[in-house]
Parts: structure tokens; sequence; C-alpha cells
């Protein structure tokens, strides 16, 4: 079996959400990987060394101790899952395969529906990618970059609903993201708990926060969430500062 | 070991290209599960018993032997792959962790790079979905539905030179996408071969031909890929017509 220090993480020291993600889910397994950091603004991710790792020229990229390499963020994590598998590290894909499609049936919704909106208002209305579009020639259009910011605040607004409602028949009022959907009384299904689908979401709304999109006062139930999993280990040692970096709106 | 007509999938006769992966990949499997049609242009999908299956009101959904649901498509494969698992099954997902990855790698980077692209244009600037934007109060944005246009059939051009440059190096020629890695000659690395992530990029690419974007003649690396994965018993047997009822550009 190898061991953590087999691998090698290729990352960035920016507060980007995605590479974020890899680290939260690290602490919460108490794995230490060696990582190499490409700094992004000297563009060190898009040498043709680099680009023998990651086909895309993206952090970050897992070494694996036989020399192959896997990236975007959602796959590493599951493949140290499989890696990390004793009962002494926690699960966080699921413990059942059912746990498991429905982590990733929640992780796919908030990629399809909060990350979207949010990376469009990045890069279509966001001042500090101004000068990345114009370097790279891609077209920006404001009128849909406000346009998804109102959708981006839909779309937390309908999370802030779905947690409200499952918080109302949990007697602990705690609610992780995995288990949101609604179920048949008559129907046993298991309780799943902290997952990688709460450190996705994490992520996403704290890189919204941090681009001037924060979550709304009045969105409470989401609020809730939100502070649970900050609280933990995990997120608590960032002291707030993962984020601190980006230019708000 | 429940069988497969314990299942029951929540689905729609429509050739949208969701449904149609997880059609493709149960008749790779050699899974009949029953299935329960959904008209969606009566809004079915929309109805509170269906809102119980699935929180946003969409298909497929699976109905487990417990009674439970799993939505979105990918998850849906998945689940089934881990409840029909004997050798006399082929694997989609991989026969290891690190295929597994590498296959949900890929998945992710055509959602990002082609399903975004093409559902822009669909939604944005398809004379077809006018009539459901302007019911559900939901903008349009033209211009930006134009440069989707154009940067998903760059990102096929992409796709093109990246199993061009595979091909060249593998004896039979034939590449399948997970396969589409660069990786140094030191490393052995496992061929995985067909998987879940040519199933998601067939209905994609073929979704784009059905609304009036096809892949450039000149790709014709791209085309060998998609003649290869066309001619498997699991998509000839739609004899063309999965999309046919798709309204062009």
């Amino acid at each position: 079996m190898a061991s953590p220090s087999d691998f090698l993480l290729y990352d960035t020291p920016l507060p980007a959400p995605n590479p974020r993600r890899v680290h939260i889910f690290l602490r919460e397994k108490g794995i230490a990987i060696p990582s190499h950091r490409l700094n992004l603004q000297k563009v060190q991710q898009k040498t043709p060394e680099h680009f023998k790792r990651n086909i895309l020229g993206q952090v970050p990229v897992l070494r694996l101790p036989n020399g192959a390499h896997i990236s975007e963020t959602v796959p590493i994590c599951e493949y140290l899952e499989s890696q990390f598998s004793d009962a002494k590290y926690p699960k966080l894909f699921g413990a059942t395969p059912y746990a498991n499609a429905i982590i990733h049936q929640w992780i796919r919704r908030i990629e399809q529906r909060i990350t979207m909106h949010v990376g469009q208002v990045w890069i279509n209305s966001h001042p500090a990618t101004k000068v990345v579009s114009d370097r790279m020639g891609m077209k920006r259009f404001a009128d849909f970059g406000e346009e998804s910011k109102a959708r981006y605040l839909q779309q937390l607004k309908w999370l802030d609903k779905v947690f409200r409602t499952k918080a109302a028949t949990t007697a602990s009022g705690e609610v992780y993201v995995a288990d949101l959907d609604p179920q048949e009384a008559s129907t046993k299904v298991e309780s799943i708990g902290f997952s990688t689908a709460d450190i996705v979401l994490l992520c996403q709304v704290d890189f919204g926060t941090a681009i001037g999109l924060p979550i709304p006062a009045e969105l409470t139930a989401l609020h809730s969430w939100h502070s649970l999993v900050s609280k933990r280990p995990s997120v608590a040692v960032e002291n707030g500062g993962a984020m601190k970096l980006m230019p708000r709106l």
C-alpha cells in the first residue's frame, strides 16, 4: 500500500475554489501529501512539461507513485479515498454504493446550478478577469453576467428552502447536503452526513462571497449549514484566509 | 441480490441527450429495467408526486427496490454498475480505482467543455426553446448563444486534435475517451477502453448534430471515434432514430 508521501499534488497557492476542495478533503482525511506549487501568474501551468501531466494545462493534478496522473478535483479526492480506506479514515464519498450515488448526484446539481452561474459572473462581468479575457481574446457578455448574478442568488434561495424543509424534520436541525432529498416515511434510507458534496458547495459559496456575492442574510437555513460546515477543523484552520486574496465585485 | 426487474426507471420518450446516456448504458450492460415514461409536454415531471422522487422535478430517476430514488444520469449508471458487477457484465466505470478516476475526469471535462456550450446554444439561441423560455420568463442572450456555437466548435476541434495525437501512437488506431491523456513512455498505464465517458460524449455530440451543429467534416479523427462508437450494437440498434425528433437550428 502506498503512503501519502508517495504522491505529489501539483497545486497553486492562489485561493481558487477548486484546489481548495482538495485541501479541505485532505485535512478531513488526515492525509498529508507533498505538493508542488505552480505560479499561475507566471503561467507555469501552461509549460510543455505540465501539459504532459494535464492535457489542459490546469491544476490541481495528482501524481501517483507509478508516475501516472489524475486531474479534476472530485476524481482526485475519490481516488485518494480508494487508496486510504482503512477504518481510521472517514468516508467522504459514502459508505455504500447508494450513498456514493447520492453524493455524486448532489455534486452534479451544485456544479450545474451553483458553480455554473457564479462562474459566468466571474468570467463575464467581474472586473478582475477583464485583463485575462482581453489577453485571451475572449468575448465578455456583461448582460449575461448580470443575469447570472440573479440566477445564482435564485439558486441560493432554492437551496435555503431545501435546507429549511429538511431541518424541520431532523431532530438535531443539522443537515448536510447529501441528506437533502425528500424521503417517504415508509422508506428506510440511511443518513449520509458530511460528505464531499458539502466541501464542493462550501468552496463554491465562499467563492461567491469572495467575489462580492455573499449569501443574503435572510437565507438563515443556508447560513446555518454554512456555519456548521465552516466550524469543522478542516475549514476553521484556514482562519477565514482561504479566499481573502480574491478581488470583490 | 436484486434483479433488474426490482428497479424502475422514470424516463421520457423524448430524444433528450441525458436519458439517452442511461439507455445506451443499460444496453451495454445487458440489463433490462422496467420504465415508467413521463410525458414532458404534459409537464408530468412537475407533479407533487414526482417532486418526491426528484427534488427538481426532472427525469430520469431510478427507483430502488427499497423505495429510495437516485437522480442524475452518471450516478444512476454507476449505482447500477455496483449492483450488477458479476464478471458477465462489462465494466463501464473502470476495473480499477485509477480507471474509475480517469473516466470521471473525462466526464467532467466533457460536461464543462462540450455539454455547457451546446446547452447555452440550445437555451439562448435555438428557436425551439423560445416558447419554453417565454413561458418560464427566462431571458435569452442571443449573442452569447452565437458565441457558444463558436466555442462549441472550437472544443470539437480541440478534441479532434487530441484523438489524432493519440491515434498516431495506438497500433489499432482505435482510441476511446478515457485513454486520451498523454503518458510518458516510462509510465506503465493500463488502457481503459470503451467506457461511460464515450457514452457521455456520444450523446452530447449527437445532440449537437440534432440541433444543427454537426461535427465538421474536416475533423476526421473525431469522426473516426464517432463511427467506432456508433457502430456498437448498443447504439446501432437505435437505427439513427434516437435524435431524429429534435428540431434543427
